[in-house]
């Protein structure tokens, strides 16, 4: 099973570490990052790079998973990616995301008319591309599998471990990984963290990055 | 503040990723891979390497978190690395470890009479090195800080942040990468998954490795 896994400069490291430790564990995975800017990519955090090969090494991959990052939106008018992702999903069995990299499969016209979902601050932006945005951790529409921000990547591939090789082998897999989550706050949504966290976190983002795509393009609410 | 991850051939991929992710979102945090064979360092799974610095680089981190992998057990006797853990120990102010890194940790002598954890296979190891085995998460014995198997860096690495930041910004950072965890099983540790999944994994890891580190050189049962 090949599985590509598309990233950018400024991709989330964490977007794509943990498909890439769940996918690996796949009967006979073959793993790999590309990138329509091959070599070493940076992430969005100092001092972390990964090796990509080219877009055109991995036509067929039967699992593409799309990074997210802080530079997303940069990139949801480069026709490289956007013609790769159209192309690889004629034949993928999977194709899926994590964080912001819903908004280049909605930039692709992946996602019309489909549930998805992506990273909270952007949630609204989905709407541009024609999904209908859902506020869950995984969102799976017929062969589109997303996942919210960061670290929901971990979740989403074992999802796609499970659809893959049933329920004992993601069993397997995720006590390979040991993903018995115990975080020291239980603040990992907009739902649960207090609300004077969301709103740090939602002014820190602001100053960072503006506001959310869709509101910078559409200016919706 | 200067956080240094410990990295070598065959590392595991997540538990670095986890702690990077999280603790690059520290105040002024400067986060770096080192190594005692600096340059790219490939991991477990192929297709995944990091660039790491030479462990000279980094002689007074507040933070270490030592990874770590499939290859561990072959550099307990690696005394470039055990007299660097010693040395950055000294003037730490959180030395951390992930999966079978706490090894390590104890290779260097630094677990003597103290709790720690490691990866369920290689838990009655710890003893090897004077510790007491811990089956949880996290666990914590004055400054310093071990973490159960390859995912739990990012609940650790939460725990660092509380230690250092306080509650409200260890959510903060908790909400950054939306870690909210709903895998599709609960059967992330060997009390929660179903028995013939943990024979399975178990089988699996004896295979490819051996019996754990301390029943290969002590016969322990």
């Amino acid at each position: 099973m090949d599985v590509a896994i598309l990233i950018y400069e400024g991709f989330t490291a964490l977007d794509v570490t943990g498909p890439f430790e769940v996918l690996s564990r796949l009967p006979d995975a073959r793993v790999r990052f590309v990138s329509a800017t091959p070599g070493m990519v940076a992430a969005d955090q100092p001092g972390f790079g990964l090796v990509a090969e080219p877009l055109e090494s991995m036509e067929r991959p039967g699992v593409v998973v799309v990074s997210g990052g802080s530079t997303t939106t940069r990139f949801l008018d480069d026709e490289a990616v956007l013609s790769w992702l159209r192309r690889t999903h004629e034949t993928s069995v999977w194709t899926t995301s994590v964080c912001t990299g819903s908004l280049l499969l909605g930039a692709a016209g992946l996602l019309q008319g489909r549930a998805a979902t992506t990273f909270w601050y952007e949630l609204d932006s989905l709407r541009c591309f024609g999904a209908e945005p859902v506020s869950r951790r995984v969102v799976e529409d017929g062969k589109i599998i997303t996942a919210a921000g960061v670290s929901s990547g971990i979740d989403m591939a074992l999802v796609v471990c499970d659809r893959l090789q049933g329920p004992a082998y993601a069993q397997a897999v995720q006590l390979g990984i040991e993903y018995d989550p115990q975080p020291p706050h239980d603040a990992g949504s907009v739902d649960k963290a207090p609300a004077e966290v969301v709103r740090f976190m939602r002014d820190n983002l602001e100053r960072a990055y503006g506001p959310s795509w869709a509101r910078r393009n559409y200016h919706t609410s």
